[in-house]
């Protein structure tokens, strides 16, 4: 267990002063009090669940200041000092004494976990100081203590407060002064400028809101606004059956000399749509909504005076119009929300009244959040530089979509989903079939505006083309005005990490800041994990955005934060993805099955007379149908033989080791292999792996659920279970990233380059982009294959491949570390 | 996908009138409507999320009445009939058109989903009949309509109804109208007569309590009693480091003669406890508590007007006393809060003050829920005969603390617990020890009291004794005086069926009603299966027990409910565990490895000469170091091979199999084996399976989660995930059962047998109870072995056991079905 917070605010005495007493904790005179009041007093406000003074004096007692003194006991003889505060901080911070920390020792303790103490503490100014910070320190269950007294009732009393003292800020951040047993459910139908369906009016878009009672009081708060095409359902039994076959054989492209011109997609000229009359303004929705499809995040913020809003957009329940999966029209479907939260768009109570009704409850100030289709449209958005969007947390998002279903000219599944693609994903969610009496009506539009996405995807090529090029976030990039956050899984082989690199390093060259958090998960929120304070690293972020709170967000949230893949609960900040001290390093491949140095010309070291034997290196595509079929059916193993030895894969690739390091070392960025290649046929696919060796326990694939529902996003309001990732039992390796190649697309990815069998051609092809410490004894691998069984199609084609064994490169950012 | 509901109340329609009209789904003079227009004004109210008229025909024309017809369509041409009801109830069903019913033919839908319909719908009593069944229906989400639209907010009017119209009960199961934004949390300190801490003073005990505003209005409600000694927190990090070690070998018991008057537990007379003097009374407690550790089912009835009221007992965080681990006393500490709630113990505010507050707020009716410890205190209350306590629900509960911790003369742990004891779980739940300041004051005490369980427990012979005889509820059975839930899984390895097959058993022989719900679950709930009305269940159970209502519960509700092991989502209903009809069947294991009829005299069939050649099976227990370290660390490896070919263990365990059936036969209840068996040391152990053998699909180990957070508890209240078993990959055989016995309790489980090594002894074992089909063409097998790596002590000797080939049975309750 370790405590990494990066959002815990140096604050200046006075502003601690300020803040403790808005919040009751002390009064005016509180310097001048002798210490063990003080400290008593202070230590009495930390049981807000028992209502009368005697029973927190019950409570008071359930604490030890030593192995042999409750809290009592040792204030009637003996005076706090910095070694009795902190034991008793730790048990108020949940830690166990034995177990979890030592008692007569906590500061040494507190240093190993990384909770933060103070170093003194002699009179009552350091213990004001002290107990200031403390309050904004995080516990064993994933929050701060003052979260944790919220969460015990500390924050009934403020409930009433005037809405002019509202919101009550602390350390930087909202604190939970909003009665959640109060919040307003609501409807709303958003009038956009599209008519995807084309049935002659402005598609009308579902909005839910959630705003705290206190705005029917003239409160303005910003909205968390998450953007969730699922949120009204999904058409899974749907789906399943127009799945795409993927134990397909690839297909040749026919050489073109296509440009990048002649596939750029350009918008159609907007034509004019019928808009709602205007009948009338009311202030209150009329419909309301039962469980939301929610993210914790907004509900945290909920108790803490943030809206929420949801809206799946167009083509869902509830909605007019039609999924298109990724297009313009669902980033205008998207923004047509912040427009009317931002005063610049109508709503509607329901769909034929024309009777509008306004955010008028709201600052103006949007930030989007919400993961996965969730994050990608927050990012779309922000490519609009749309006003009143002030910030996105975009969490594994897509910023390409030609980057989630495709790569390197190659038809590339998200792992896990084999034959999904755009026109299954927009059927998916187009939940607006469920409304089965509207449906009828547009059934055959539907089927052949489906038809149209199948069409345009192009499964048979796999190439960049005008569908995929109005789907591609990246080329608007320069319009992003908003501040972004970016959150992403190193191991998330959904939306994989090129989505979040190419955006990261595009926003490093425009006038915003950003911010990346790089957590060894796969497709996963950590807003609920031990080790990090990211919930208050966002509150911190949104008070400063959408309340424009001067905390200091922007310089004490770290650039780039990134989880260790080796050493549980240990997150490292950065300046840059890729260090600037780190080498750009050249290793070549050799034909006998070693990655080295460039500059270590032979293999003699190695036992080999310097002449490899075998200068071509071969390996075919296809297997036993059997073993085909094994494999299908059980991808985790194809991935684990894949990289192993004596397995039904062994002639069906080429393996590379380095020698172990002899120091730990981290590759950075996206990795890059150059080689020499022919195909027996004139077409052909090449997949490539890096792999960490060396059998070692390393971090699970999902995170643990250390404790259920114990995080508590306000008091008696939803919860969330208690994450982290722990070390599982020892792998003999790991795979790190990943990268695949139409031999056709050696050039570029939207025109097919002619191959013809048993030629060779050069390629470089660049990998997936990591950030992953190797160890020492360790060792870097290299595979070289075709059919990657849980990505391409999968023919099972009697197809070899030849690699010069001389001329295959891996080129990598490598970072030594001390 | 199907449906099984048990609580669909049939109602006369003079009833069905009455309900609909207090629902005001309908007016008085509803029968004489037109028959589309009382049609359109039903399902008009199945939009509540709809504030206005004009609103709610938008959310009308949502549905589909026919393929091309919405509602609103429909009826301007047409008059509903049969069909176009139910294609649009199956709507408000959540079930879709296409996918998941045809339109064209609901009915035959309806039939095969195991929905319930109407068979005529000509006339408003028709159609008025119909829409009352439908609300009391389940949709696809796990719930009724009616449910459904209370979480849309249906409900909110009735919030406001007087007290003296609540609660409201709908088809026999009470109903949401009570606000859970409001509920009152509150703690209070009941004094029991218990003195475990042995500091001279009552063990006071806290309580949890959650109750309806409408209380303080003068409603007197039930209370819904989960005691779970986890609730306030578990010592991990402390027992890790107290788990037994269990790769231990064996110990011989020195063979005695004792009697079971000899171990035979009787309380010790209870001596004069100091009890608190009372300094008035109060009618509010003082202290609040937050997110408790709940359990669905109560939130569910939370909003139902019932109370929840959670404790966890002596010697947990903020009560007194230590922790037992089954004895009188906990049974005790768990009694007292039902004294408390009937009104015959005191409780007080805290636990210093003297302020006495009183359960003014209950009806004095108390239901005990919750699953493992939870369940087993409802068990062990009920055999006190609380005056009270009116029923339980008692979930993979332990009737017998041996039949957890031992079996057959031996330490057998719970599956996944190995080295767990009873002194384990004592300090695990001991969450006292979490009140620094209080436990330091104890610390030696509870370590002697805990090592005085570490005696008791006696790990060294594992046979039954006085410290377990007093952890026997069996022995008290005769007490229970309330009516009995029982839930179990047929998989649940951790308490093993024997628990719950006992309590069956000795139930049916005292005047009370008992249920039995058998699922093919492990150690989980199901209040949350989308196959199952079980919340209705407990709903219709619960209505009547706590509020008196006559809805027919005793009788709509089966004796014994068992979920098919062969088919998804099918629950089939019947008068007792083992059926009348069921023959005992005895099968002879054959030297050559056959399970056949007795009556099949010799081998010859299957090839042989009738003389066996091996008249003595042997086998080993012992395994290379290795294999043994391998399967300590991959549990799930070694209950694959045992039962496998041509693995590391096959010479250390004998495997009989059966002909494949010819039709399906069901296994009921507990199966005997009989043999002649020698050890080649002066003790041993072996242990039995039963295996279903048949490469086939079968249901999961764990549920999947259909959709999470699916089950709305109530409008805008907690939520749970919707559950189901699903077929998975084909495997080749399950485990049905299994049991233990060390050889030095052939005659019973307090005395040891004496044991001569090569010396054959005869034995009789009962295995674990079961209730398992066999699916025709499969094989029924039997395996014998020694050591259980999952359950005994692993002492990896080199012991071996010896069969006398000839004489061993199984006895077995067999149901042929047609």
């Amino acid at each position: 267990m370790k405590i990494n917070q990066f959002a815990h605010a140096p604050a200046a005495f006075e502003t601690k002063l300020e803040e403790l007493s808005k919040l009751r904790f002390i009064k005016a005179d509180a310097q001048q009090e002798d210490l063990n009041l003080l400290w008593k007093n202070l230590l009495l406000k930390c049981f807000p669940q028992a209502k009368c003074l005697a029973q927190k004096h019950e409570k008071l007692a359930s604490l030890a200041a030593t192995k042999t003194e409750s809290v009592p006991e040792f204030i009637e003889k003996k005076t706090v000092n910095l070694t009795v505060f902190y034991a008793v901080a730790m048990q108020l911070l949940q830690f166990e004494p034995d177990t979890e920390f030592d008692i007569d020792n906590p500061l040494k303790s507190m240093d190993e976990l990384g909770v933060f103490h103070a170093d003194k503490l002699e009179d009552s100014t350091d213990l004001i100081s002290a107990f200031y910070d403390l309050l904004a320190t995080h516990g064993k269950n994933g929050q701060t203590l003052l979260d944790h007294l919220g969460n015990l009732g500390f924050f009934l009393d403020f409930y009433d407060l005037p809405v002019s003292e509202k919101p009550v800020f602390f350390n930087g951040k909202a604190q939970p002064v909003f009665d959640t047993t109060k919040l307003i459910f609501e409807v709303v139908y958003v009038e956009s400028d599209l008519d995807t369906d084309h049935d002659g009016k402005a598609d009308l878009l579902k909005a839910e809101i959630i705003r705290p009672k206190d705005t029917e009081e003239g409160l303005k708060v910003p909205a968390l606004y998450t953007a969730s095409p699922y949120n009204q359902g999904t058409n899974d039994a749907t789906v399943e059956a127009m799945t795409h076959n993927v134990n397909v054989k690839l297909t040749r492209k026919t050489p073109d000399s296509l440009t990048y011109d002649e596939i750029k997609y350009t918008a159609k000229p907007k034509t004019e749509i019928k808009k709602q009359t205007v009948n009338g303004t009311v202030k209150s929705a009329n419909e309301t909504f039962p469980r939301e499809f929610s993210y914790t995040l907004n509900d945290y913020m909920l108790a803490r005076g943030f809206a929420a809003v949801y809206a799946a957009g167009i083509g869902t329940m509830d909605s007019d119009g039609f999924r298109t999966c990724g297009s313009k029209e669902e980033t205008e479907s998207t923004t047509a929300i912040i427009e009317w939260l931002a005063g610049n768009r109508k709503a509607f109570i329901d769909k034929t009244s024309g009777i509008e009704i306004k955010a008028w409850w709201c600052n103006k100030h949007v930030a989007m959040t919400g993961k996965s289709y969730l994050g990608t449209l927050a990012t779309a958005a922000a490519t609009t530089g749309v006003e009143g969007l002030s910030t996105i947390i975009s969490e594994a998002a897509i910023s390409n979509w030609y980057d989630y279903y495709r790569d390197g000219g190659l038809v590339v599944a998200p792992d896990g989903f084999p034959g999904e693609d755009a026109d299954v994903l927009a059927e998916d969610c187009f939940s607006r079939r469920k409304q089965s009496g509207d449906f009828l009506h547009v059934k055959k539009d539907w089927e052949n505006h489906l038809a149209k996405i199948t069409r345009g995807q192009d499964r048979t090529t796999g190439s960049y083309n005008t569908f995929w090029d109005a789907r591609n976030y990246l080329k608007d990039v320069q319009n992003i005005k908003c501040d972004v956050v970016m959150v992403h899984g190193l191991n998330d082989w959904n939306v994989k990490p090129r989505n979040v690199y190419n955006l990261y390093n595009a926003l490093q060259k425009l006038p915003v800041v950003s911010k990346l958090v790089l957590h060894q998960g796969q497709h996963i929120y950590v807003n609920n994990f031990q080790s990090l304070d990211f919930t208050d690293m966002m509150n911190l972020w949104l008070s400063h955005k959408l309340y424009g709170l001067e905390n200091g967000a922007e310089k004490l949230l770290p650039n780039v934060l990134v989880q260790d893949n080796v050493k549980e609960s240990t997150w490292h900040a950065k300046d840059s993805w890729i260090d600037e001290d780190a080498d750009e390093v050249v290793l070549k491949a050799t034909p006998c099955g070693k990655l080295k140095p460039l500059s270590a010309e032979k293999c003699s070291a190695d036992g080999h007379d310097g002449n490899c034997h075998a200068k071509e290196l071969q390996f075919k595509d296809s297997l036993d149908q059997k073993d085909f079929e094994a494999y299908v059916s059980d991808i985790a193993k194809w991935k684990h033989d894949l990289a192993s030895e004596n397995t039904p894969l062994d002639s069906n690739r080429i393996v590379w080791k380095s020698t172990a390091f002899d120091k730990d070392i981290v590759l950075e960025g996206a990795p890059k292999v150059s080689l020499r290649v022919k195909s027996s046929r004139d077409y052909g696919m090449l997949s490539f792996m890096l792999i960490d060796y060396g059998t070692d326990k390393r971090l699970g694939e999902v995170p643990t659920t250390l404790a259920r529902k114990a995080i508590d996003c306000g008091f008696h309001w939803r919860t969330d279970d208690l994450m982290e990732f722990k070390l599982a039992k020892a792998t003999p390796f790991k795979m790190i990233t990943k990268g695949h190649l139409n031999l056709q697309n050696r050039t570029n990815l939207w025109h097919a380059d002619d191959l013809s069998a048993d030629e060779y051609v050069e390629i470089d092809v660049v990998l997936q982009p990591m950030l992953h410490r190797i160890k020492a004894g360790h060792q870097l691998g290299l595979i070289v294959y075709s059919t990657d069984m849980g990505m391409t199609v999968r023919g099972n084609e009697d197809i070899r491949y030849t690699l010069d064994g001389t001329k295959t490169r891996l080129t990598i950012n490598v970072k030594n570390l001390n």
